[in-house]
């Protein structure tokens, strides 16, 4: 059996960082420590934190006093300045990469743009970019929704950091079609499209494809949609007590891969299982 | 038999009005009065136009005095200041599509854009529109080539306004690859997207498809080369005289066009010809 394993596979730098800074925060302030909202998109990740002190806490309402951590996604300018009303002290952990998305849909609004997101209109990250914009703004994660919109004199693109580049050219070409200007900001993260690609490279190459990451995660659901268009049995776990050994029964070629905020440990007990599966069962 | 004619066929605007401009200036300035490259790309109104007195002229230093007409695809600024320091007469009948796409060009280059001009590099129109820019500035006439440059930062792009929307379309997806702030004037005009939409609907329902148009026009080779991707019966002349009854021969439908710079009247005669043959051979 082979077992090709992504090395793309797994936390970004945006979620690193997010989560040595919340580490960090839960040795230095061991008390009223809370994320607003769950530092990052994955379960086990995030229960991991709890039973360091790290609590979850869905609105700014329910967070009366000491140190809160914005998470990777970031927050709206709203949260931020009832934040800094509250006099909570702020931990900052929003992606460099985030901020700016955030900073050109900003920017291309003030210019005059109407300001389209390539994104996931409920995602967190994609709430935080447009919160800031009153109007002309518009989110769009398909091909049809963009055929209802327009037209545009101006219209200025940015997409969620985590967005596929593939979906992302689509959406520029039909803006093409729809305004006189288009100007575009694409800011897709770079370990985005690696892990991307390489997924594909390795889906064309396998019999069967795993795919870690948060259900709730929207770029391990991506990365799980990219492979199943190349390879049907493509199979989106969360952790290893999903895997089921039916899938791998018979497959000499086996793929792995993992979204930006699956934590090593449990990819690497994903791989762990596959390999003593298939050694027991050659 | 079934001809199909383009409600699109033949003159735009721009040439229109440059067209009429000549006419005009052939009433008013009898003397000395030439244009600098032909008025338009096709022979026989060229013609036509020299008989009203109208002289092709190539070249700025063989023009020592009277009026000179600057033709619909637009001059450089070198060959403007040099035509003032001459104090001739200009009449500038540059297309006002061309003095956009112009304008954009120049724009984008001041504003720290590397300029890419989708378009043919020897085209007198796209020669005009890179002529004021010194550096960063390419012209891209194919996929190919727009896979050999780059990356850059800034990234502007304009088109020849008779280029192939489809053309430009896929320049564009890929320059998002290349880089990070990709700013797009859309300069292909309507007419010519219009003209080649028809063009390819035409083609899809006939078996046989004439485009009208002087061999030298690069508008009428682009919807030649349209239509022939969906018909490949299909055949670019420039006078009736090159219709071959061959080509009509047990064909029930027939679709006829013409680039922007064809006559009506050149128009017409290949449409009462294959209307005539048909009808003998019916």
């Amino acid at each position: 059996m082979k077992l090709l394993v992504a090395k793309s596979a797994g936390f970004c730098f945006g979620v690193k960082r997010a989560m040595d800074m919340a580490l960090e925060a839960a040795k230095k302030y061991p008390k009223d420590l809370c994320t607003l909202g769950p530092l990052i998109h994955n379960p086990q990740a995030v229960k991991f934190l709890e039973q360091l002190g790290v609590k979850v806490k869905n609105r700014l309402e329910n967070i009366p006093r000491g140190t809160v951590i914005f998470r990777s996604h970031g927050v709206s300018l709203k949260d931020l300045k009832k934040a800094r009303e509250k006099k909570l002290h702020i931990i900052d952990a929003t992606c460099p990469i985030v901020k700016k998305a955030q900073y050109f849909a900003k920017f291309l609004y003030r210019h005059g743009y109407t300001v389209l997101i390539v994104g996931d209109p409920h995602h967190p990250e994609v709430e935080a970019i447009q919160s800031d914009i009153k109007d002309r703004v518009e989110v769009v994660e398909n091909v049809e929704t963009i055929q209802r919109l327009g037209p545009w004199e101006k219209l200025g693109i940015v997409a969620q950091t985590t967005q596929s580049f593939h979906l992302f050219k689509e959406i520029v070409t039909i803006s093409l079609e729809k305004a006189k200007e288009v100007r575009v900001f694409n800011t897709i993260c770079q370990a985005t499209t690696i892990r991307q690609k390489e997924a594909v490279e390795i889906a064309k190459k396998v019999e069967c494809m795993i795919v870690v990451g948060g259900k709730n995660s929207g770029n391990t659901q991506r990365l799980a949609g990219i492979c199943r268009e190349i390879q049907p049995n493509t199979y989106h776990i969360e952790t290893v007590k999903e895997l089921n050994p039916k899938w791998l029964a018979k497959r000499e070629k086996i793929g792995l891969t993992a979204g930006a905020s699956t934590p090593l440990w449990t990819i690497k007990e994903v791989e762990e299982r596959i390999r003593t599966f298939k050694s027991r069962n050659h």
